[in-house]
C-alpha cells in the first residue's frame, strides 16, 4: 500500500517499528518516556519514509488555542499579538482561555479543550502542564508548545523562553557599573524557572564583580505588584538598606516604586530600580522604568510557527528555543547618592 | 408541515409574511432598513409561531469571535475576560483578532471571518462596522453585537456601552466640588460617540454650576497617551492655564501626568487630573488616579449573553444596553492651591 517515497501514518510506522501506536505518537509529538533505541528506530523510519499526521484537524479551518495561567495585566496581550500575527497569515482563529479552576470542571485544561473539535493545537503560557494533561493532549494527538514555561518543561517538550539568566546578569551589571554595591533582589515564586534563572544571573554578576551577596538583600516575591510592594518594604527597612533593587519583573518594580513613595524615597536619586519584561506601560511609569526587555510577542510568534510545524506532521528542528533579552535603560537608575554628586553622569552605561 | 406551536424558519416566515427571506433576516437580526409595517408583521408571526434559526453553527462547538480595533493596552484583556467568563459556561472558544488592514486582505473583517465555519457570532469592540460589513454578516447569518461602539451603531444594531455622558458629568462635578473653576478637557477623536458623550457631560456640569465653558480649555486628543501628553502641554502652557484636567480616558490622564512632570507641576497639589475607564494599572499610577470606572468586563459579558441569545434564534428583549459608570476617587485630585489651604478636606466628595 505504501511505497518508499510516500509518508507513513502512525499506525504504519508502529507496524514497521514493531512498537505500539502510542509509542510512535510519543516520538512524533516530542515526548520523553521512550527508550533511546525505540526513538532512534522510529526517527530513522520517518527519515526514510516521511510521516503523515492524521489530519483530524484541518489546518485550513482551525483554532490555535492559547491557554493562560491568568488573564491579567499587559503580559497576555503581548502574547496574543504574537500568536495572531502568525495565525492570521494561515487564516487561523486565535482562541484564548484561562487555565483557572472552574466550579463545574475537574481539570481546567480539559475544560478548555472539551467540545473544541478543530484545534490546531495548544500554546500554554507561563504554566506547568501536569503529566496527566500532557498524556491527554498526546492521546488526542493535539500538539502543544509552552511559552515562558513556569517550571522545567521536561525533555523533548517544545518550548520557547527568553534569556532569563542573561537578563539577570545584565540588569545587575548595569547597577554595579553605576557604582551600587548593596543591590537588593525581589525574586518571583520559587517554582518558576524564570525567577531562578534571573536570580542566578544576579548572583553571578555580583560574584564576577567581587561583591559578596548579602542574604538579607534577597526578598521573595510572587511576580505581582502587591508582592513587590511588601518585599520592597522589607528591603528598604533593613538597618543597612539597598541603594538599588532588581525587581525581576515589571509588576514588582511598580511595587517597589510605591514602597519608595510611601517611605519618602526618590527614584532614582535615593533608590535605583530595574524591572524585567518591558511591558508597554513601563516607558510611561514615573519615572520611566529601566528594565530588561523580554520579547513576548516574538516568543509567541515563534511558538505558533512551531505549533503549525507539528500540526502539519513535521518534526521540529529543535524543541527548545530561547530568544535574547535586552537591557532598556530609562530613568529609574542612577549612581547611588553616597557615591557622590557626579553619579548621574554614569546613568547611561549598561 | 408546521403547526401553530412549532417554530418557523426564515423561509417559512417569509412565505407567511409575503416578503423576501432577506427582509425576515433583517428583522430577526435586529437590523433597520425594514418598514415599520413589515417589521410588525414579521414580529407578530414570530410571537405566534416562534422562530427557529437555521443551525448552521452548532452552539456546542463554536467560537465567539471578538474583533478589536487594536490589541493594545489593558482595555482588550478586560473585554476578553468578560467574554471568556460567559463563553466558558457554554463550552465555547473565545477567538480574538485585530481589525487592522493586512497586506493580503481587502477587508480585515472578511479576513477575520474567512475559513472560520463555526463562529457563534462576532463581538466587535470599539469599532464601526461599515454597511458592507454588516450586510456580509447578515448574508452569512452571523449574529453580531457591538461593545463600546465607536460611532452611532444605527437603529436596531445590538450594542453594549457605558454611561459615558453621566461619567463625564460626574467627573466634572467632582472637580467643581473641590473648588476648581478653570477645568480643562482633553477629548477623544471627534468621530467617537463615547468622547462626544463625555464632553457633553462636562459641559452640562459646568453649565449647571454656572461656570462658562472657556473654548481655550478644550484640547483635542486621540485617546492615546502621546496625544494626551501633547494636549496637556497645550493646556498647561496657556496664559491662564487650568487647575484641573478631565482627560476623558486613562491613557490621556497618564499623558497629562507626564506633561505635568515635564513642567515641574505636582499632582494633585498644582494640578488635578481625572481619567476615564479605570483600567487595572490606574490604582498603581503615581499618584493613584481618580477616574471614572467603565465596567468593561461586565459590558463584554453582557454582549456575549446577547450574542448567544441571537445565535440560539431568540429575539433580544432590548438591542441597546448601557451599563452605569462610577467615579473612583483616589489621589490625583484635590482643591486648587489658589482656593486656599483647606482644600484637601473636600477630596472625598463626588
Amino acid at each position: 500500500m505504501t511505497t518508499e517515497s510516500s509518508p507513513l501514518t502512525i499506525a504504519q510506522l508502529a507496524e514497521l517499528a514493531g512498537v505500539s501506536t502510542a509509542t510512535v505518537s510519543k516520538v512524533v509529538n516530542g515526548r520523553s518516556a521512550v527508550s533511546p533505541e525505540t526513538r532512534a528506530t522510529v526517527e530513522e523510519l520517518i527519515r526514510r519514509h516521511g510521516y503523515r499526521r492524521q489530519r483530524r484537524r484541518s489546518t485550513s479551518a482551525g483554532v490555535v488555542e492559547v491557554v493562560f495561567h491568568a488573564l491579567e495585566g499587559d503580559y497576555p496581550i503581548e502574547i496574543i499579538k504574537g500568536v495572531e500575527e502568525v495565525a492570521r497569515e494561515h487564516q487561523l482563529t486565535v482562541g484564548v482561555s484561562e487555565l483557572r479552576p472552574h466550579a463545574s470542571e475537574q481539570d481546567p485544561l480539559e475544560g478548555a479543550l472539551r467540545h473544541r473539535p478543530i484545534g490546531i493545537g495548544v500554546i500554554a503560557v507561563f504554566s506547568s502542564l501536569s503529566e496527566t494533561q500532557r498524556e491527554q493532549l498526546a492521546r488526542r494527538e493535539i500538539p502543544f508548545v509552552l511559552v515562558d514555561p513556569a517550571d522545567d518543561p521536561g525533555k523533548g517538550i517544545p518550548s520557547v523562553s527568553a534569556g532569563n539568566w542573561n537578563g539577570g546578569l545584565t540588569a545587575t551589571r548595569h547597577l554595579l557599573e553605576l557604582g551600587h554595591r548593596r543591590i537588593g533582589i525581589i525574586t518571583g515564586p520559587d517554582y518558576a524557572l524564570a525567577s531562578r534563572a534571573r536570580l542566578d544571573g544576579y548572583r553571578t554578576a555580583l560574584d564576577m564583580a567581587g561583591v559578596t551577596a548579602d542574604p538579607a538583600l534577597l526578598a521573595r516575591g510572587d511576580f505581582l505588584i502587591e508582592g513587590g510592594l511588601a518585599a520592597a518594604h522589607r528591603l528598604l527597612r533593613l538597618p543597612d538598606p539597598p541603594t538599588a533593587i532588581f525587581a525581576t519583573n515589571d509588576g514588582q518594580a511598580i511595587g517597589a516604586y510605591h514602597a519608595a513613595r510611601q517611605l519618602g524615597l526618590r527614584i532614582p536619586e535615593d533608590l535605583s530600580v530595574v524591572g524585567f519584561d518591558d511591558l508597554p506601560p513601563m516607558r510611561w511609569a514615573i519615572p520611566p522604568l529601566t528594565t530588561v526587555r523580554q520579547p513576548l510577542a516574538a516568543m509567541a510568534a515563534a511558538a505558533t510557527t512551531m505549533l503549525l510545524t507539528l500540526a502539519g506532521g513535521d518534526l521540529l528542528p529543535q524543541s527548545r528555543i530561547e530568544l535574547a533579552t535586552e537591557l532598556i535603560v530609562r530613568e529609574s537608575t542612577a549612581a547611588p547618592s553616597a557615591a557622590g554628586g557626579s553619579g548621574r553622569q554614569h546613568g547611561s552605561s549598561g
